[in-house]
């Protein structure tokens, strides 16, 4: 019977695939994803179609009836699918696939990791198709600290936080484009961040009040 | 200068060691991990330290000492340093070290997926060296559910929430031993569940209420 994967592919560099989705990838008729998911499996011969922003929904239905057609199908995912990734989509158009999910290491891991906060003791959010920035207001005074993946540009969130009654001297850590040879780490304070500039490939960190 | 780095090899099988892990473990001068843990670098021609249940605090204090002495030194980690693992208990013992952190597959991502549930939008909770359960009682009723890493047997986690007051008909899932050949991954009521079973190695999804 055919199958749609859902592979997660890491932050980027192609230093954080694991030989479950290396051999997932390459075992399939069909490898969905971005033009950058895709240049990590070099060696593929089979179909590919390239995920862009626009054409998501379109792609994730094609990837369905390829697999309804007798394909096996892996759609590539940044991250971790499970996580602000595609396996949330895709049950809400189908949840009578054979559907196999292969985790990957989540940019919130790596920013995690870079920074050494432990994550089993931080706010997880992400903003990603929520619409409404509001709900993360509601983690900013429990005393841990938030990693969050913003849906928009960081010194908007920034911004927003600060019209939000955040104190403007709130320790704050951006990590951009993580895993790749221009990865960038900046620490600053709330105010600081809200007046520069970033890519939208960023996780951030909003540090606890002591 | 010499550097500790704190590897995540993932739940256990080699099917979810990334590059970046397999490259850092290639390169130190000793490598400190469970038996299990060392066996998935089976090329390692360095210096070897065993951990065990028994020596953890004796292992981290002497790969701190490695590492003043001037070797590199990878602590290798199952699931992700960061959670639940020995980030934390590294940086209480000195906070002034050269540190890498290399992340991992957690064995809470694997669960997710095996489960195929978001985990953007789960409790995430780890039981380990927290000594008192009572916490994850503050999450049974908030419309979520909750992926919890349990630092005891299953069926006493089970018993426990049966005698706080959960639900018996409440849906449990046990992910057991994950990534090993005799993985297992068991549905049920909370009620059953207290009446079964399980190694040490699991982790545990308790379902939302609707
Ligand atoms: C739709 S979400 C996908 C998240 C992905 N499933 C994961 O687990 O990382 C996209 C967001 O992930 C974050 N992101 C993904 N890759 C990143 C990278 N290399 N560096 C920084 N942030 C990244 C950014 O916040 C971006 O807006
Ligand atoms: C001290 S914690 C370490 C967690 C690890 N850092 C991680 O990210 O998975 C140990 C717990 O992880 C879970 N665990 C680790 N490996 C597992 C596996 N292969 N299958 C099921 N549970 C596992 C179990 O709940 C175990 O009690």
């Amino acid at each position: 019977m055919s199958k749609l994967y859902l592979v997660g592919i890491g932050p980027g560099s192609s230093d954080y695939l694991t030989a479950a989705a290396i051999n997932t990838a390459g075992s399939v008729d069909v490898l969905v994803g971005s033009q950058r998911a895709l240049d990590l499996f070099p060696g593929f011969e089979g179909q590919t179609l390239i995920l862009r922003a626009r054409n998501m929904d379109e792609m994730m239905k094609k990837s369905i009836y390829l697999v309804d057609e007798g394909k096996n199908v892996a759609i590539l995912s940044t991250g971790d699918p499970g996580f602000s990734g595609v396996l949330n989509p895709i049950l809400k158009l189908r949840d009578d696939l054979d559907l196999e999910v292969i985790p990957g290491i989540s940019s919130l891991q790596l920013a995690a990791a870079r920074l050494q906060i432990p994550w089993d003791q931080v706010n997880l959010l992400t903003l990603h198709g929520k619409g409404n920035s509001k709900i993360i207001l509601d983690f900013m005074d429990n005393g841990k600290p938030t990693i969050v993946l913003p849906d928009f540009k960081v010194e908007k969130l920034a911004q927003f936080l600060l019209e939000n009654g955040v104190d403007q001297d709130r320790k704050v850590a951006v990590c951009e484009r993580l895993s790749y040879p221009d990865e960038r780490i900046v620490n600053g304070t709330l105010k600081e961040i809200a007046a520069m500039d970033f890519t939208y490939l960023c996780v951030v960190i909003i540090y606890e009040t002591f």
